[in-house]
């Protein structure tokens, strides 16, 4: 294992050794949602969605009109769960240190909107941010990308630099009932039921955006059949899948920083 | 040497140090088929086999309709050898905990008819996947590429998500007696007479359709002579050749990792 | 978080731990010129600028005609305050050991020329470098690439090897007034008012270039509305926005080498 | 320094401490001919230039046609001074444990028909093996170019498998007394009168190719005045340009690995 290269804090390595306890590659690690963010954060981050400012993630709590996020000027590589902040819809803080960033009021605005999805990410992520230079929109020409099949809108001009809650209104309305958008000059949405699910989107995405851009600097691309299209969105997008790979690459994440769900930065 | 850097496990280093030893170099570092399966996905995770589902991989034992392979859920890149599971031709576990995913029965599948092989590997690496998806065929340009001479199928057609046995069939049957085949809109499959050489001719695979990309994004491929290039894949098959080449890039698993062989988790 | 994971030097840790504070997000961390030039230069390492040689950076000091520089043969991913030197105009050593690169005189002359900019930076980063061999200018189609809009010249011939003084006139009047220059054949030159604006243009810069190799791999670019850019590049080159996300790469060099501001090499 | 996250051996962290003395950036840090083979070899894996099979390197020693070289089956990131061979030009081992590839006696020939010469080295580095792919010489275009004008021959047709002594006479006579040679469907051969000039010949040669396959995937080169490239060539290949950044890779290799030059694997 690789946890062995390194010193834990007191008490991680039982916890990711437990991760790796056969059994528990199919049982649920019990995370919170701030353990969730930090993971997702930094599952993207490894895929390098962090660009030259951080994506953005919101994610709605039990209490009504309040959200999670992140302070401005954190990186989604530098998570921790102490650092995330809860505000209210008008981006004031309810708890935390810091203050969010006033782009986040694109995400909140789209909780408003959709109240079925618990959480949103918006990152530049860089071969997806390459293909919204160019006007092309994602393809589904691998079963990889299949869980975008009809569940990728598309934003064809860009409103100019944040303007929160009207950036949130546009969003929304090209993203219909999607689970993700690409946003023309400017980056990806994804949205979910759950926090696993608005990252498994996010992290397809990029990398489906990466396969097309290889693929298509060749040629054409073949299309998928839609029918099997279909079926294989299905497929990818079920709870169960989405579930079972975001744990994946979290014990990814843990394995390179097997302190980051500490409570304290020491 | 970079294992200085690690706490090693008890017993590792000098495993390792062994490796290293001028006259092991040449000599069977005694590896069972466990430990094997462990570096093999190790080697294919290094290079980027795993996407956003993890690859498959199975082995014949020596009982009958007997095989090794992967929990659900497991990515190469965390493979330990005391994770693998022993399950039958219905993926009934026959030893370990966890059950194998579904799509891992084609493999299983190949194996029926073929019973030349003993190892099967199937992975979306990327490269492979772009290629898959502009419907190209590998192509033979390089010495690198030269062990898939007349040694690599093509099936032209996505038949929708894995459908086990089907699936098996005809995949088996568009790979004929080759060794390897791209799969349209998919990825690969390689298959070997030992592990190493279904692990090698996957690491050659994503290799070549590495260069591939990069060659034809500039311009048209310069074909090698056949007679020259038949020359070459045997050089390139052959199983010193195989051996060899594996236990090198083991060795590089085994620098960055060097308890992932060890029994325990701890 | 990663810090766990190495050997601090005593004082590193808890300075580190200092950065994570979340009040520390917004203040100023209090980093001497030499330690911010130590920063920049191991940000832009980071991402690839040093080529086969090193890149250059100079910094005026608050004496007149004395500036801040790196000893010839130092790589940017291996600066340490201590080895900083500071030169007169003429690249005379007036503290510190080593000698500087002839190359720099370049920066020099543009410092004295534009007396308004603190920094000066140049590299052959490996994007920018690609676009300068095809003679295509950055272009603005990315909300991350609009702090160049209209704030990046262009050298269209290269003017042969490094002639220090006279290379610097040809640039600065080639730049004019903006803050960053593409050099043709060459790589690219960014100036600021600190260390930090320069650092931030010279990132985003090969970021930039990366993003449209990409994109332009595969089509023709959608540029961005003018006056869309405008409001963008004013909100992406404000101080607040640089500051922020200069302390934020800062933070990821300091994770990955936590002792490079040492001040003694031990 | 990223030193101080390892375990050093006794003396390693010495050693590399005083290669950052200000002074002994400028100074020899005195590496025997196995230390300088080891150095070269790690510099170029951290390139990418190892590929399925390791590369090939040669050395010419003080005894009348005796060669240092490496064991087959070795990695150049996997090289330590006790592993090297002295061997005879029929690559007899004189001394060592392990035996040479057959394909390094292409090296030898080299040699002996170009007296001049104290090192070769060969590799399939994979930007200048897709170059290799599509016929297209390598171009100076860029400054960091410049050291392969009127430098760098080009055998237009692959001979097939390394033929030892026929390959060696063939590429000999196609590099003529040039420093470098692009081998169709193969890769790179560089010759130096010393270690550090074709080790540095090799770095450039690859990263040359990797330049020119990002910016032909865009378009037509715009290639440098031939008066201007002279210049920038006898610069590039300057023994002090040479030697200072050969020993500024080295330290980067000594910084990930300060014990690799231990002559105890331990």
């Amino acid at each position: 294992m690789s946890n062995d290269v390194v010193a834990l804090p007191t008490g991680a390595s039982a916890r990711l050794g437990e991760l790796y306890n056969a059994a528990a590659l199919a049982s649920d690690p019990g995370w919170i949602d701030a353990e969730k963010i930090t993971l997702a954060c930094r599952i993207l981050a490894a895929d390098g969605h962090d660009t030259i400012v951080p994506g953005l993630i919101s994610v709605r709590t039990a209490q009504p009109e309040s959200f999670l996020t992140l302070p401005m000027g954190l990186g989604f590589d530098e998570v921790t769960p102490s650092q995330i902040l809860t505000v209210d819809k008008d981006l004031n803080v309810l708890q935390g240190d810091g203050k969010p960033p006033k782009a986040v009021g694109f995400l909140i605005k789209m909780h408003q909107l959709r109240p079925d999805i618990r959480c949103g990410i918006h990152t530049h992520a860089p071969h997806t941010a390459a293909l919204s230079m160019i006007g092309e929109p994602l393809a589904v020409a691998h079963m990889d990308a299949t869980m975008f099949h009809d569940d990728c809108a598309y934003l064809t001009e860009w409103p100019g630099n944040p303007v929160t809650e009207l950036e949130g209104e546009l969003i929304s309305r090209a993203l219909g009932t999607k689970r993700s958008i690409l946003l023309s000059n400017h980056g990806l949405a994804t949205v979910g039921t759950s926090i696993e699910e608005a990252a498994w989107m996010a992290l397809c995405f990029e990398r489906a955006a990466k396969m097309q851009i290889r693929a298509r600097s060749l040629g054409s691309l073949t299309l998928l059949e839609p029918e099997f299209a279909r079926d294989a969105h299905n497929y990818m997008t079920d709870p169960s899948m989405v579930t079972t790979q975001f744990r994946r690459f979290a014990r990814r994440v843990l394995r390179q920083d097997p302190g980051c769900l500490a409570s304290q930065v020491n």
